[in-house]
């Protein structure tokens, strides 16, 4: 083992001290003052369909296992995922036991440091090619620093956290820049790239869901040909304009249901069906189940 | 040795090896983006007189002595000094040696970052008694974990310094106003103390040191009777407004006469001096020579 990667290794040890003295139980632990939501599993979990909000995930033990449209991943210890989009994603614990369990944190990335960050910094030249959705990279010392030191915060008095949270964050989203998957995130928030404009073609669908999508209309939006806009939103999402809507639309009409409890049909419009026959189909094709029993499940 | 100092006095031989490997043979090094100084020297120092500006000075090895007007005093290994006025002190290193050489840093204090800090602080109640210009604590885990990042920064690439050196000096400052001197700086930071008055006047006479003091119009300016003014100054300054003034002007003059070439009739007229008999008289009292053979003997 090489002398870094021993750094490596002894701080991720750290780092699994620090999570389970937090969560000497398995258990999901948010700390909203920190953004960092940690975890500590031990059973692998059943695959769940989500939108990942744009977050940097970084396994210390165990593996997770997500499917992005047609792309599988597998990452574990010593690695963190990446994703700078709001992205459909099946997602599950692949590995846990009580004798090792799955320990994982993740922060949530806010685009505003991130632009911050990109206009203080003198980028290398940007790859300039097209990206996907998520990027997995091994994790190094400094980044793993940052968690350490995120992870320590969150036992401290709610003024330390207030105080010091920023400071940190801002730190974590430096050391991601200058990461492995920096150029990833670099590009994706790199305004007049085409990343940065299917991000905002993402962004666009997300919060206009319910609305008829138009390829032509969004490929002229977002200054590209309908062919291009097309090609390059697949090669980010790995899905096409209407399948990535249909997503966040089956999505939030399950969150509708759960949260809101809005029968079926209810759903089905509220998130611009015009057939409940064939929100129940794309529905059950999505989650496994028709809605109403998909959510007693949920619910039980 | 308990847990908590064993913790302490590792983390000082780091910072100390760091300093080292930044300057292996004796030197005083100064990083401009980190806002940071840090020195090695192998041999005692001559007594100086300078105006401290607002700083913490955290001690690795060796000692330092300071004379505060009637004060003296002195701080070693594992000790920090911070001065949050612009006061005039005589100092010297008083212990190294090539063996074990004097081992030191310091970064400026911003008074911006501390108001702003205040502001998000639930501070505890200020005991409201008057405090002197300088105090001294013994390090504590944080604020040194602090100090050793900001000294590994000076070593990296530029960009990482501009990014992250506002991150940790941030941090040093919140872990000086939490430490055993926080309420120190907190007081005279915090608006309509006394101490904060006296920090004004002190701000005042320096930016106007060659206008004519005068005691009553200073008091009222700072809304306090004359004889509270002078009671509470001197119990900052360990000086009367008038020696403060003087000290100022000296060290003014000394700085033009050594930065700008002047004579010391020049130099005398320019701080406020209508004598420059006087002038001579009272630089000698303070340097320990008249103006042209103490500057000879600095530029030797």
């Amino acid at each position: 083992m090489s002398e870094f990667d021993k750094s490596v290794s002894e701080k991720i040890d750290l780092l699994k001290r620090q999570l389970l003295k937090l969560m000497p139980e398995p258990t999901v632990l948010k700390v909203a003052a920190c953004k960092l939501t940690m975890a500590h599993l031990q059973h692998p979990t059943s695959p769940r369909c989500s939108i990942y909000t744009p977050l940097a995930l970084l396994i210390l033990q165990g593996k997770k296992h997500s499917v992005l449209g047609s792309e599988e991943m597998e990452y574990g210890a010593g690695q963190y995922m990446v994703t700078n989009l709001d992205i459909p994603s099946t997602c599950h614990v692949s590995e846990a036991s009580p004798e090792k369990p799955y320990l994982a944190l993740y922060v949530e990335l806010d685009s505003g440091i991130i632009a911050d960050l990109l206009r203080e910094m003198l980028l290398p030249k940007l790859t300039g090619g097209i990206h996907r959705a998520m990027a997995v990279a091994k994790v190094e010392t400094p980044l793993l620093d940052a968690f350490l030191r995120l992870a320590e915060l969150a036992e401290k008095a709610e003024e330390e956290q207030k105080i010091m949270a920023p400071l940190v964050l801002r730190e974590i989203h430096y050391r991601l820049l200058t990461g492995a998957a920096g150029d990833y995130i670099a590009t994706l928030n790199t305004v007049g790239s085409k990343d940065n404009q299917i991000l905002k073609a993402v962004e666009w669908i997300k919060n206009n869901f319910a609305e008829k999508i138009n390829v032509d209309d969004l490929a002229e939006r977002f200054g590209m040909t309908a062919s291009t806009f097309y090609r390059n939103f697949m090669k980010v999402t790995t899905l096409s304009p209407i399948q990535y809507q249909k997503q966040i639309r089956l999505n939030e009409a399950q969150r509708l249901m759960l949260a809101k409890s809005f029968d079926a049909q209810k759903a089905a419009y509220a998130v611009g069906y015009e057939s409940a026959t064939q929100f129940s189909a794309e529905y059950k094709r999505r989650f496994g189940l028709p809605p109403a029993r998909d959510i007693k499940r949920l619910t039980a």
